[in-house]
């Protein structure tokens, strides 16, 4: 850690910010490393980040989506070092979605839908992507020691991955097709492998798909006529247009398509199919953190093979360059060194 | 009934067609009143169709929908004439999807879905603004001698508000939207106020939603702002375009939509708000007859204040450009006088 970047404490014992923060700002136009960065917010606690990750939403800010101004970056662990004393110096990950408190949603426990929420790197809060970041003590999950660092940055696209399972009561016998090979399409695969023998992932990328098959997930580079309207589930996990329209053709009648790409359609969307067969379309986002680090501290789900590289901070041009190719796995950043 | 369209029966005691049938006839581009269509088949039961109803689909299919070609009209009561002894003169409606009885959805009892069906009056199936239809036997319900004709023509509208009820367990305090104050939109407001009593309806037309404020249903002819994200669920009926951005408006984060109208989008569609409130889009099609049957029966709900006019169908033109109007309800079609 340089001196120009650090956090200290005063001699009166309270935290006082004796420096400033490195960051990584997007002004709506371009990506900026910036080195006296603001402080951040005293009134939260502040966790110095160890390591983030690279997430396709993160990429879609940069192409306009958000319209956000801000530190980028909503994945990562970092260790808390201002806020009760019960959690200074513990590892955490951190729920991204900060509610009003005063809201219907707030009040029954969904802030991640408060209408007024913040959310960190991608709604009116600094993200990730810095030395620092501030969040309310209440979003901040402690990490098993047996959880390495590594693992741990995967706990937030985990938990979007795990919301599934909140969604949708999923049958045994059910047949599931995932559309994406990615990185969250990755991780949903081996969350969908927890709750069916019958999972088949549809992708492009013959490695990515090859990581799938040493987990016994079946996979295919292109739908056929006989997987057409074979699936009880189906999530769409592309970040493309076209993965809604390949959705469409794998669901069975009456089934339900997960969608979990926030793309807007370039083209018309004709819904009447969906409507002649019944279909269920189900919105999904962040999801719960606790089954996410369970998961990684009991090795059911592995995630160590999803690391594609890892950059400082310092090296964010050629970060984002290798997160934006198609081949790409999960891209770190590590802010500190 | 002239004796160039009725059924006789042989010397043999056995069904013989001894005359044609008058039956609408859509040849893909002009309805054509046909006073010598082809008999019906036979092998099913064989209907006099006593009423019809014109309904939204028949007017999209007019325009292109399903690309069909053949007799119109899939609404209707009529009585049997040729079938089993015990249907024989007896009134009934029937269900309007056939299925191949072999495939797995045929198996699963829902033929509705089956791959290889036709539909009354809508795909591979002459349908009911004739004289006479078929159907086989397990497609018909037996109506009881206490609902009257023009009751039991809305058995398959009814069925399909109904369907809602299979898709989506409503809870008692759940605040209900309905999206249009149309035909189909006036039946689910009453099924709908079955469940709960706060149901809102969004139309445009005065008159119709005059017809709902008596039955205590609250109703608006505009969104606005204190109406958006309010609503647990909301039914899109409106056959419009329009009605799906307007449920979006309305749905609370997490809500549910049911979407009736079978509309292709002209317009570029984006779902990602959607994905982040975590909506979940249901597409509803045919419902079930028996809780249909059963309301109209006892009384739970009424339709009487639905029927617009009624016409034979050699006037089968003024009944379909009426049926077009804004303003019209459930126009009637009489094949038989």
């Amino acid at each position: 850690m340089t001196q120009k970047a650090c956090l200290g404490f005063s001699f009166k014992g309270g935290l006082n910010i004796l420096y400033y923060v490195k960051a990584l700002f997007f002004n709506g136009d371009t990506l900026v490393l910036d080195s006296d960065y603001k402080k951040p917010d005293t009134s939260e606690c502040i966790v110095r980040v160890d390591l983030a990750g690279i997430c396709g939403t993160d990429l879609e800010i940069l192409r306009g989506y958000m319209s956000y101004n801000g530190v980028l970056g909503h994945e990562f662990v970092g260790t808390v070092v201002n806020g009760p004393t019960n959690l200074i110096g513990k590892r955490v990950v951190g729920e991204i979605n900060v509610g009003c408190k005063h809201c219907e949603s707030c009040k029954n426990g969904l802030q991640r839908h408060c209408p007024n929420r913040t959310v960190l790197g991608i709604l009116n809060r600094d993200g990730a992507f810095a030395q620092f970041l501030s969040l309310p003590e209440e979003n901040l999950h402690i990490i098993p020691d047996t959880v390495s660092l590594q693992q741990a940055v995967f706990v937030e696209p985990l938990a979007a991955a795990f919301e599934i399972l909140e969604q949708v009561n999923i049958k045994p016998e059910w047949k599931i097709a995932i559309v994406g090979d990615g990185r969250l399409a990755q991780l949903i695969s081996r969350v969908m492998k927890l709750k069916s023998k019958n999972i088949f992932c549809f992708g492009k990328h013959e490695d990515k798909l090859k990581k799938l098959q040493t987990l016994d997930i079946s996979t295919s580079s292109e739908i056929t006529t006989s997987d057409e309207k074979c699936f009880d589930l189906v999530i769409e996990a592309t970040g493309r247009e076209s993965g809604f329209l390949d959705s469409l053709k794998l669901v069975k009648p009456r089934g339900n398509v997960i969608l979990k790409s926030t793309i807007a359609s370039k083209n018309k969307l004709d819904l009447s199919p969906a409507v002649v067969h019944e279909i269920t379309f189900i919105g999904s986002r962040c999801g719960p953190f606790k089954p996410a680090i369970d998961a990684l501290a009991t090795g059911v789900i592995q995630t160590d093979d999803l690391i594609d590289s890892e950059y400082t901070i310092d090296n964010y041009d050629k970060a984002f360059k290798r997160a934006s190719e198609p081949d790409s796995l999960k891209v770190l950043l590590r802010p500190n060194q």
